[in-house]
């Protein structure tokens, strides 16, 4: 088995002002490969700490992937530990680096300052992959000798994610060819409706009777469900696709409509799939969510095939002027009530002339609600011509999470209502 | 200089299906407070790598900090291998953790099962700090002997951001109350519209006269812009706030109108207060940030207090339709132009009532555009009575970048427009 450790490398993520997604997104794609990430480490900027942690993980792991400190302002410290670690001597100058480095700036109104032009200078020690998104190549050092018996390979990545995420495949390929390796093959099921701890109970004999190659993880995120990924260590090929398909089809049979997806997904891009499928429209009106629908729907490529547009209507009177929704049933049911949602999607249907329409009306809170919907409750209506459907959930964290989870179950509404 | 290492424990950070945001979160904390994050972790669920792990860790750090691990379900096993860790050798159980367990299944119409009770129990060689938006209790260990020659604190907290973000409080209370330490202090610009190399050059014969105890980081974020962070270590508390002041006013003179917060901030939070003191109101009209704009701006608690509402219209037919978008202006100017994004504002305001508006029409990508405003373009526009600015931006991103981009680039001639 092939382990790696993915090293960040910048205070920006020590002091907390950033949030590390690269390491996520890298060892995803190692796992897809079949490298095993065995730990992530967040270091600051600071040579002697960067040598020596380096140094630890590479006497313990096949792959070492580094990401930040290759910027060209002052507290970029990676090179140089880097030259220091693999021993070397000089810098040499990249030309395809430094040509990109050109474009890069050019394209955007920059000169090319002694500061971008050095970042095309590396490590005699490393070959180069080339940045095509940024200023600062990818380093690899492929490590020998009395100092690393194991021949470990680094790999300096740039920090900007959006860079990171354009260098990965070629990454990937590089290890690809120098490394053999066992697999890891994982299914992920994504499940929407029921709480961790009454998923695990209902399957509990299930998992309890796995294999022990096979591993159940429970992953549970607010806007998209509790996913289970099952994953399954080396073996055959085939033979462990056909004992995944097996496990997948005894978790379907316990827990039937729970699952809204089996592989990775979302519910915004499996309400744009059952959208595409049936093809038909949708629009949304929202008021508590703020604009979250809509903008989840819209992260979805390809959405404009279906999704027509939205109306946010924070305010009461954009409720009434813009949606249609009358003065008197938000006076006499409240604002929040099915009766709003109902009216509200209704509008926007209309409005808009989408076969589809959603709508959200609630308390997210702080502060709000009224004796029947408490803070923290969410009413949902999905219409469509001659039907209408509403739903009214409750839930009890902050604004931000409550949020989250009204947007969460109005689109498995609306799912389930597109799939009927 | 008190130091922490903050581990979180947890397979889905390995595998890269969670992005670790409780790390950034529990360092800033610490940061306010003098604590000096010197190393982040993630490992996986395995006792062994657990309990040696963090035996390192302790040896090295005055305080560690554990995320994860803490859940009812099977692949949850940090409270054995601190168990281990910490020589206990039974399990008591917590009355005020189990009275908490039982409100908050009830509250979701649960039942108590035999793994949600045992989430009550901890070593007897912990203290308790209790865990009041979730079932499992956060565990103190106060660590001593000639194992922990350095008496270290461990600190397990849940690894549920919305869980860990409500005990933290706690947690940074029993750490005051049991350390001394000196000031990490900071403060934070937010500046917007100059690259972080050409931010870099302005300022560096400034950068390079700061005195030895202070730092300066760069830290750019598409949303925000670009964030300066100063930070001076150790010293006298009103010599060290002088310092700052000092050095934040030559900054001021070095960068004038590109900073627009004097305070780690957003832009919507920024567009908020400018419009809170004016006291005007705002609307909306999205096209290709598809509520993107909308949804920051209703993450600011109180925006009801100036933002109506929003229209996302994603179809041209709902341009047509519900902003009054003349079609002709769109056949003979195109989609995406200065007058399009003109009377789509002009088209909200109207519709909504309000002060000032904002619009969005642009080239997200990706493919899209046109001779004049290739893919990445976005025209947007800020109209008031009587006035209209529009302006025109490019980015050379991918869809979710520019997207990011572009809304951050209305937002921040949106906010100019306020304060002029």
């Amino acid at each position: 088995m092939i382990t790696a450790s993915i090293c960040t490398i910048g205070d920006e993520i020590l002091i907390g002002q950033v949030v590390d997604t690269n390491s996520a997104m890298i060892s995803r794609a190692l796992g897809q490969l079949g490298v095993r990430v065995t730990r992530m480490l967040s270091i600051g900027d600071d040579h002697e700490t960067i040598v020596r942690t380096l140094k630890e993980e590479l006497s313990a792991q096949d792959i070492v992937i580094t990401t930040g400190g290759l910027g060209p302002t002052k507290d970029d410290i990676t090179k140089a530990a880097l030259s220091a670690l693999s021993g070397s001597r000089k810098l040499v100058e990249h030309a395809g680096q430094l040509a990109i480095i050109h474009r890069i700036l050019h394209s955007r109104g920059l000169d090319v300052l002694d500061i971008n032009r050095a970042q095309a200078l590396v490590p005699d020690t490393c070959e180069v992959i080339e940045n095509r998104r940024g200023t600062a190549p990818i380093m690899v050092f492929r490590l020998n000798g009395s100092a690393f018996p194991g021949c470990p390979s680094l790999y300096a990545m740039p920090g900007v994610p959006f860079e990171t995420e354009a260098a990965l495949p070629d990454v990937l390929e590089d290890i690809r060819r120098h490394h053999a390796f066992d697999a890891i093959r994982h299914r992920t099921l994504m499940t929407f409706g029921m709480a961790e701890s009454a998923l695990a109970k209902r399957i509990a004999s299930w998992e309890d009777a796995l294999p022990q190659s096979m591993h159940l993880a429970y992953l549970p995120n607010p806007l998209t469900g509790v996913r289970l990924r099952l994953s399954v260590y080396g073996g055959d090929a085939s033979e462990a696709e056909k004992m995944l398909d097996q496990e997948v089809d005894k978790l379907h049979n316990l827990l039937g409509d729970s699952i809204y997806s089996f592989q990775d997904d979302t519910l915004e891009h499996a309400v744009g799939e059952a959208l595409l499928r049936a093809g038909k429209s949708l629009s949304v009106a929202e008021s508590c969510t703020g604009g979250e629908i809509a903008h989840l729907l819209t992260t979805v490529p390809g959405s404009s095939a279906y999704f027509l547009g939205s109306v946010t209507s924070y305010a009461v009177s954009v409720k009434e002027k813009v949606l249609g929704v009358p003065a008197d049933v938000i006076a006499g049911k409240g604002v929040v009530s099915s009766e709003v949602a109902a009216a509200m999607a209704e509008g926007v249907r209309k409005l808009t002339g989408s076969d589809y329409a959603l709508a959200t009306t609630g308390w997210a809170g702080p502060g709000g609600g009224d004796p029947q919907n408490p803070e923290g409750t969410v009413w949902v209506a999905v219409t469509s011509p001659g039907r209408v459907r509403t739903e009214k959930y409750h839930f009890t964290n902050d604004r931000k999470r409550n949020i989250e989870r009204f947007a969460a179950s109005a689109l498995f509404l609306l799912l389930n209502e597109i799939r009927a």
